[in-house]
Formats: structure tokens, C-alpha cells, sequence
């Protein structure tokens, strides 16, 4: 492939308008969405406005006057359309990790009982999604038992009581079959529990044709939140009387008449916990309008196209370098990142340092316990043109070939996130 | 008392320059800083860098290259300086009721048990600290009991676990004596919990010179931090080693080794849960260092002798109205607010909508069972000037004299927050 026929389908992509919403970096290309959306430029107008009018100006009648009370559903309602859900069944609020403690625990409490005490997840799935299921199966009494592969599904016996998964692997970029295993662990008796924070806005999700239990996810990945963004929590209607256990305020059925008992709100309300964080929803709106400004142009769908065409252009034009191919390449395993392993004699971290002094921003994850060192690389259809995946990828064939990455200035260790 | 010798106490008063670091809104007396903070001027160029420069230019960079990473603590230790607590001791993180889901089930783990299952709380507490309380004595077989004033102490037995107060009180604006109190649940062998929603930034509080146990914060009241802004948590020394539930990977000792087991961090990190909200952190951070910009001036002692004559002089030119002064007069029971109750034939909704048509910004809260409607006017001695209390409750004379009140456009009620 040469670089022209790239540039030929940045010219006949009817997607490429959409990149116009975002204030992107001059001079670099930015392959780490999947760790920090970048900018949508309605967003520092808008967080202006909010900060100097709604809140300056407006200041307390800003609850009713400018609806910020409203927030968590309003945006909820928003990333529904982008996961397959119906409006009234999305929160936004808190994190991602405290939104699975709510919704795990709510799993549970509904699910767990004398023989039926174990909680499947992947050994691989993002730390804090093991760590809040350590604290809750200590709680319940549970056991959490972490398995890989086709060993998941085959664990699903009756004695489980919550199948927690991430939808798309944050290292491997791997996507699972989120209504064969929903169904799977349906078969069993179990619970389903998404965590989305990898495939929202990234992939399609489809969580009530799935019919799933539960889901979370991120808002300042593919979402473009901004920073710490507020993540989300969906429950399907069918649990609708499920309980958290974060019974703060604004899950109250009637928060303003302050009263003594605890009377959960009817509906998504009761997963809200404490005063919406304004600021914050105010920037994820924006960046969740930027998918649906996606929705005339084909949505979902037509990211998740342009996303496996810039994914398989990239793996393509890597797939001579001394580097192992970690992400699935059959596209319906695949979410829309590359993660590429290193060998033991080229330290990947010094080659992402390296990369990035060259404008090609991308990330380094170590391995634990005995998993390889990976180069990450995420695509973001709404602004990652296909010229970029294959800059990217001659660029980052340049770095391995000139050893450049062996330069001390690269080789050093910094504290990395 | 004539209005001349309100404009000299402001001629006179040495923290008069405090005031110029907000923007206020033109025409209005704000007296609702005990609900939402004003602006401070320098929060909206703040919060303009971290979104246009920091997350825009910066990107997954300015983790590090901003210090993101450090936010919670950084802003932690700013407010330390406002609680009597030391630098490592505080936390800015997640929501007021979810901090005190933390602390209170860290607290829970520790002391309750057979023979010890009571949690010791006040009635008119703000309702979303019993909401959690109630969610937690549930889930530790514990029994939440609610009392008033002296009968709080009283019930400080052998079976108590836990005393949970708030330090001021969100309605009356009563204060409770911390140490005393602090002292009172030591001596039963309980442990004590404090809500400082209402004490940061309005009161000297001084968390260690108690022996206070745990305490938790709002951010967006006296703090300035802006709407739903980040709270905050703090633990004393000797529970270093507590650990609570929200087991999140900001939590862990090494959050970005990425392993798969928890291990709480050593020190308040460990009460950390998700990603930090980095631009709800930025802007909280400005309204803390409006309190911080007193220290020079005599800090919270001398903005304490200010709200207190403040508060002192409203009450005094409210004393002929036919309300009833809910509020403690004596100074060691005062926070920082006054409370007025409204007899049954004054509809305290309608007069204070029309307090605040002529520019007096109060807020109503109505009574639950069996306590009296109330009107509540926070004093906050950064920028209420005397005059402006000698002018809001001169209004207020105006409007319950006028008659005004009893306007359809006023009686009207909508939803309030």
C-alpha cells in the first residue's frame, strides 16, 4: 500500500467531516483515545459558560434555571442512544469504579445465595473492575474466580451468580461476544455485568438486544469527556427495583423534601448517589454529541467500519516489524485499539518514548505476571484518518529500525501513567 | 443600629479585601453560600487552561506534565490547612455521601461488634448522612439511632459503635462542641464521625486538637469549589491502617503496575477509588485558596470573629419581625448561617421568592415532621459585607410588612431545589 492510497480513502470517507469537531493536537497523531478523548471544540465554550454564567451569574436558581438537576439523566439519556438502551435507562455519575460497586452489588444482592457464590471474570479485565469485585465478594461471602479464553464460558455452572466482563479488552483490544455470554450465563442462572468502558463509543453495543443485566463505562475515553469525566451506569428494565447500596441523596424518591428514611427513587434515580458534579457533565455532553453527531452520517455502524478498516490498514503496515500482533484479527473479536508485544530485546516502553518524540502519540503497558510488554494504539474513527494509521505505522517501523529508541533520553524511566 | 454604622463596620473591617476575588453577581445579595459558593475570578481563566491547554494541548501527557496525578492530594492538603488536619491527612475526591460511605463503613469494620451494633446520629441531620447510615447499619447488622441535643450525649453507652454528626447544622445552623462530643463517644468506646459540611471554610475546625476519628466535606458551600464539586475525607493518624470498600485502583499501592490483586496504598490514597475529576479539581482548588488568601489576615480565626458579628447583627435586625430565631445565640453554638422560622400563617416559600425579587438570595427550606418551615441566610465573611446584612434583613422587614409575599407570582410554587 502506498501512502497516496491512503490519502484516497481519507478522500472518499464520508466520516471525515466529523474531525472538524475536535481540537486536535498541531503536528501529531493521536493514537491514545482510548485512554483520553481528545478535545471537541464545543466543549471549552461551553464549560465557560457554565462555570462564568450558570454558576457566576446564576449561581443557586442554576439547579432549576439552567437544569443542572437534570444532568445525569439528560446525559444518560444521550449515551444511551450509543449502547443500545432506551431513554430513562442511563445515569451519568461518579466513576467507572464506583458505579460497579453500585451495580455489582445490586447483582448480588439479587443473585447470590447458598450455593451459588462465585463471580467469573477475565484474569485480564482492567484492575479496578477486580479490585472492587475482591472488596464485594469478601463482603458477600463469594469467591472471584479469574479465567482467559474459552475457559470462561465453560465455567458458567450453577453455583455462579454474576458473569462480570469487560466488554473490549483494555490491553488486548480483544471484544467479546456480548450476547452469546449474556445468554451463557443466563443458561446458568447468572447475572451478566458490562463493563463498557473500552466499546462505548467505540464499538455498537447492543445491551437490551443482548439482554444484559447490568452495565458501566467510561466517559473520558471514546467518549471525549475530558479528564476524570464522569462515567455511567445503565440496569435493564427488568431490574428496575433492583437496590445500591451508595443510598445518597439523589437516588431519594423525593431528595428536596429532606426527609429522615432512605425511599429510593423510582426508576434509574436510585443509582445516583451524591449533588451531580455540573462542571464535569457539562463537558461530557459535548463529547458524547460528538458521536451523535455521527447518527445522520450512519452512527455506530459507520464508525465501526471506518474503525476496522483504520485497525486492519494498521496491522497491515506493521505486520513486518519485529513485533507480535496481540489483537484478534477476525474484526468481530476486535475492538477498535492494536496492542502489539514486544519481544525481550526491544523495551517498549523506550520505542513508545521514542514514537511520541516523533508525534505519534500512543501508550506502553507493561505486562504482569508473566503478560508481554505491549505497545497500544487506539483509533478513533471520528477524528483518526486513515493517512494517520499509516504515518503511524512507518513511523513507528522507522523507530524500531534506527534503534533510535536505545537512546539514553528514551530508555530512562520516568513515573508513567 | 442606622446603615451608616454598617458602612463603617465594612470601612474598618481588615478582611474587606477578600471580597474582590469573587465574581459576584451585580444588584444581589448573595446569603447562600451555606448551598452553593460564588465564583471565584480566578476559577473561569483556571478551568479555561486545564480544558484548552492541559486536556486539549497536553492530553494523556499532562497526567504527569500537570500533575493530574497528584490533584486529589494536592487539594487535600490546601484544605488541611482549614481542618486542623496535616499534610497527607485530607483527600479531594468522589461526593460527600459516597466519602462518607467510606469512612463510615471503615469505621463500621473496625467497632462494631457483638454487644457494640449502634450508630448514634442526630434527626435533623442533612438527610443523605442518614440515607447512607441506614444502607451501612443494614449491611452490618447495626441499628441507626436519631436524637436531639442533650439526649445525644446521654446515649453514648457501652453498645454504641459509632457517633456520627454533623458539625453544623445544615437547617438550624447550631454547632456542635466537636471535642467535647469527640471526647464523650471515646470514653463509651465509640468512634466519632464528623460531616463537615457546614464547618469548612465557615468555622475554625480542628480535626486532630478533637481526636476526631474520621471526617468528610463538601466542596461547593463555604469551599467555593463550584457545583456537585469534588468532597473530601479525611482520617486520623491512628487508623492509618483502615481500609474501606470502594476498592478502586486509585486506591492501590501501585495503580499502574496494573496488578491483579488489591493492595490498599499506605497512607489517605487508600481512600482514594476512580480516576481523579481533574477540571471539577482545578476549579475547586480556586475556591479553596479564596479561604487560603486569609491566612495573612488572620485565616479562619479572624474570618470566624467576622461571621459571628456578621450573623450577630442580622439577628438583631431581625429580632421585631414575627419570625422565631431557630438559630443559637450564643456564639460557640453558631455556624456561620442564621435560620428563621415563619409562623403558620407566613408562607416562608412565597416570602422568600420575593426576598430574592428584590435581590436577597436566601433559600427556604420546608419543614419535615414536625419541624418548622425555615428561612436560612448564610453569612460568609470572605465577601458579605455588614451593609449587606443590614440591608437583607431590612428587606426582609420590607417584604413581611408590604405584604408582597402574598402575590400568586410569589405563593406560586415550582419545583425548588
Amino acid at each position: 500500500m502506498a501512502r497516496t492510497q491512503a490519502l484516497a480513502l481519507d478522500a472518499a470517507d464520508t466520516l471525515a467531516p466529523l474531525r472538524a469537531q475536535f481540537a486536535l493536537p498541531e503536528g501529531e497523531i493521536y493514537l491514545d483515545g482510548n485512554s483520553l478523548g481528545v478535545l471537541p471544540r464545543a466543549a471549552a465554550p461551553r464549560v465557560a459558560e457554565v462555570v462564568s454564567q450558570e454558576w457566576g451569574h446564576g449561581l443557586i436558581r442554576s439547579w432549576n434555571q439552567a437544569g443542572w438537576i437534570d444532568l445525569p439523566q439528560r446525559v444518560g439519556d444521550q449515551i444511551a442512544r450509543l449502547i443500545g438502551a432506551a431513554p430513562g435507562e442511563v445515569v451519568a455519575a461518579d466513576s467507572t469504579s464506583i458505579n460497579l460497586y453500585k451495580v455489582l452489588h445490586a447483582a448480588l444482592t439479587a443473585n447470590a445465595r447458598d450455593g451459588r457464590r462465585v463471580i467469573v471474570s477475565e484474569r485480564s479485565n482492567f484492575p479496578t473492575d477486580l479490585y472492587i469485585a475482591q472488596s464485594l465478594a469478601a463482603q458477600f461471602g463469594c469467591t472471584l474466580e479469574l479465567l482467559e479464553g474459552e475457559a470462561i464460558a465453560q465455567r458458567l455452572g450453577s453455583d455462579v451468580a454474576v458473569l462480570m466482563l469487560t466488554h473490549v479488552n483494555y490491553r488486548s483490544g480483544a471484544m467479546h461476544d456480548m450476547a452469546a455470554l449474556t445468554a451463557a450465563a443466563h443458561r446458568a442462572g447468572a447475572l451478566a455485568l458490562w463493563d463498557l468502558c473500552h466499546s462505548v463509543g467505540a464499538v455498537p453495543v447492543d445491551l437490551n438486544g443482548a439482554g444484559a443485566d447490568f452495565a458501566i463505562g467510561c466517559g473520558y475515553k471514546y467518549l471525549n469527556g475530558g479528564p476524570g469525566a464522569p462515567a455511567f451506569v445503565w440496569v435493564h428494565a427488568r431490574h428496575a427495583t433492583a437496590q445500591q447500596p451508595l443510598t445518597g441523596w439523589m437516588g431519594h424518591a423525593h431528595p428536596f423534601t429532606f426527609e429522615t428514611g432512605y425511599q429510593p427513587a423510582a426508576g434509574m434515580a436510585r443509582f445516583l448517589c451524591g449533588t451531580p458534579p455540573v462542571v464535569a457533565l457539562a463537558a461530557l455532553e459535548c463529547g458524547v454529541q460528538t458521536l451523535l453527531a455521527a447518527e445522520p452520517l450512519g452512527g455506530m455502524a459507520a464508525l465501526r467500519a471506518k474503525s476496522l478498516a483504520l485497525t486492519q490498514l494498521f496491522i497491515e503496515q506493521t505486520r513486518a516489524l519485529p513485533l507480535t500482533l496481540v489483537t484478534p484479527e477476525a474484526p468481530a473479536q476486535r475492538g477498535s485499539q492494536v496492542a502489539l508485544a514486544c519481544p525481550a530485546d526491544i523495551d517498549g516502553y523506550a520505542v513508545m518514548q521514542a514514537l511520541i518524540a516523533r508525534g505519534v502519540i500512543g501508550d506502553f503497558r507493561a505486562g504482569a505476571g508473566g503478560e508481554p510488554h505491549l505497545l497500544r494504539f487506539g483509533f478513533t474513527p471520528l477524528y483518526t484518518r486513515f493517512v494517520d494509521a499509516f504515518d503511524a505505522a512507518h513511523l513507528l517501523a522507522d523507530t524500531l529500525h534506527s534503534r533510535v529508541w536505545q537512546e539514553p533520553r528514551f530508555t530512562h524511566k520516568a513515573a508513567v501513567t
